[in-house]
């Protein structure tokens, strides 16, 4: 089953979208997310935005695996194929339309990782190049993250260090675990060296959980982007924690979407917990240097994808503070316009907007 | 590994609850529970408190399951098997000393699912009836759970229907799974119906999750009450909602604690990505009757238990509202005399307390 969905709004989604903040919206903003630009001070900048490139969606039609759901253009999602590999004027008039100035493109999960090792090298540098042209062509519209292949992690850095040279390109993107290993693998950890030396982000992005974990989270409401996802992501930032990654990369810069996927709420008890643990080992000895909370504070940085509702990100804004938070839309799988009106009516200061909006994005991606 | 606490208070702890309201209670309030019950208009309840019962104490010594940690009289967490036993005068002079005129006490995770069923029954039966008669020495201060044991649900079913009749017993506690089992499997649903029959809430407490789950989900940062144990009764909510446990049960009442194992915070987007699976479906049928939401504001109540910050109690009360969140300390594995000082110096109006500390939980267990 394909847990995706196309930018269609139905009345369920408005009602979802209301209790975040689109009631305000209906009662005290304009009904376009154009027609309030006049009074912006800042640019909007969506930065966990799809793309997918011919060479990728061919490949995906002669893949199968169990559970993974993947675009094809004839398949069940493949509606969403064609807002997908439009990286040209179609994106540029969708955004024109719908308040975004620009979009920072990633390849769409699960992306490289499920194909073998050299088709997933070749494939990388294949949609690296094509998502670079396209920036190339809109250098002030388009910017993106480089797909990468952890099947072969030397490899990986170096097609990463490759795209970096590439017009347009602000960092790497990867969708969690490959084939069920996360990076706190020692063997995935050339690539953080890479991340750092080359001084740009890592985008960690959902895909479906590991085999086990994907059989007890499968189904409309706990599987996929409702729940699994999240729980996905957000155990593997914390395992990159507890592996000492931020200890041996203390200049290494993770970005997750979704709103920090449930980290930011569970924090506090991360630490306690943490702590508890650590006063009942033997000499008091931790694995890692410091509290959970300071490496997510210092290497951590989220986005709203997906998560356009008032409680949670000032719950976020309010563990993480206003500089952690930047705006993405998950384009096309999610509405962009809706997006835009939810966060534009919350009751944020524009210099808050300002940071979530643009800010935060040009000093995290150089965007 | 024990991922277990005993109230201790180090540096590290004080910072974290300092975070969630902490630093205001040490520049506002009183340094001590008791002072500031003068003013109280409400008692303060307390709905997620933990005892043992010398039988499973005992039959825990006897059990070893690989990743499960289990207290006993004499293992690395035998500090606190006498706070656990305890639960006459050493108890009711703790709640005095920290401001708690009531628990609602159950038997500690993993209760008595671990052990064969007929053990399991024999346990379920003499804990409850020894904290029944704890409930009876102490009616004003102590009410109770009782335990029943998933592993034969029809024995469960009467033993609940039993224990129902004895002073003090206010619903069911069930620790997640049962040898990896989750109660969406129809074949435990007789415990849902004598739960609507006998018009008594379950709580939903957490153990660790089943065997691949727990394997990716280990270690000080990643695995127990720091993150898999939320993960753990997350999932199994949803589970039972997406079974439509709750459309063949509309009057089941489910509590679960650490305010709400993270549903607040992902409950947009759970309605979100449920529609956008719905509307992909053949005719659109939904094979549950409501969205999933409804269900989470029908049928489920949160409780405060380890996470006593304002910034996820303020999303909390906006998500799910007033009426709907309980305070629970999680004695003896919290601090109960910083868990109440964590909420009392939140700005919350009298209202919102009384609501929190006793009307709720009230209305909910009929203490």
């Amino acid at each position: 089953m394909d847990e995706r969905e196309t930018n269609g709004v139905d009345p369920g989604r408005r009602a979802v979208l209301a209790a975040g903040g689109l009631a305000l919206a209906a009662t005290v903003m304009p009904s376009s997310a154009r027609a309030i630009d006049s009074a912006r001070t800042y640019r909007r900048i969506a930065c966990e935005e799809g793309f997918l490139s011919p060479g990728v969606l061919a490949q995906n039609a002669r893949t199968h695996i169990a559970g993974v759901p993947l675009i094809t253009a004839a398949g069940p999602a493949a509606r969403l194929a064609r807002p997908l590999l439009d990286i040209g004027e179609g994106r540029i008039a969708a955004m024109d339309a719908d308040g975004i100035d620009m979009q920072l493109l990633m390849l769409s999960s699960p992306g490289i990782q499920i194909f073998d090792a050299d088709t997933a090298l070749s494939l990388a540098a294949e949609s690296n190049d094509i998502v670079s042209d396209a920036c190339a062509r809109h250098p002030t519209r388009l910017a993106a993250l480089a797909a990468v292949a952890p099947q072969n992690p030397a490899a990986a850095a170096r097609e990463l260090a490759r795209a970096m040279k590439l017009p347009g390109m602000k960092g790497a993107i990867i969708n969690s675990h490959t084939g069920g290993e996360y990076l706190d693998n020692p063997k995935f950890w050339g690539i953080f060296e890479a991340l750092e030396a080359l001084n740009v982000p890592l985008y960690l992005h959902p895909r479906e959980p590991v085999g086990g974990m994907r059989d007890i989270m499968a189904g409309p409401v706990v599987g996929g982007a409702a729940w699994a996802y999240g729980v996905e992501v957000g155990t593997h930032i914390l395992r990159l924690i507890q592996a000492g990654v931020f200890d041996r990369f203390p200049k290494l810069r993770i970005v997750i979407g979704h709103m920090g996927e449930a980290i930011p709420f569970w924090l506090p008890r991360i630490d306690g917990r943490f702590a508890a643990a650590n006063r009942r080992m033997v000499g008091g000895a931790r694995k890692i240097q410091r509290m959970p909370s300071d490496y997510v504070r210092q290497n951590i940085w989220v986005t709203t994808s997906g998560m356009n509702n008032w409680p949670q990100l000032e719950m976020t804004l309010k563990v993480l503070g206003s500089d952690r938070i930047l705006y993405a839309t998950d384009y096309p799988f999610e509405d962009q316009a809706e997006a835009v009106l939810a966060v534009e009516s919350m009751p944020l200061s524009n210099e808050q907007k300002k940071y979530l909006f643009q800010d935060n994005a040009k000093n995290l991606f150089d965007v």
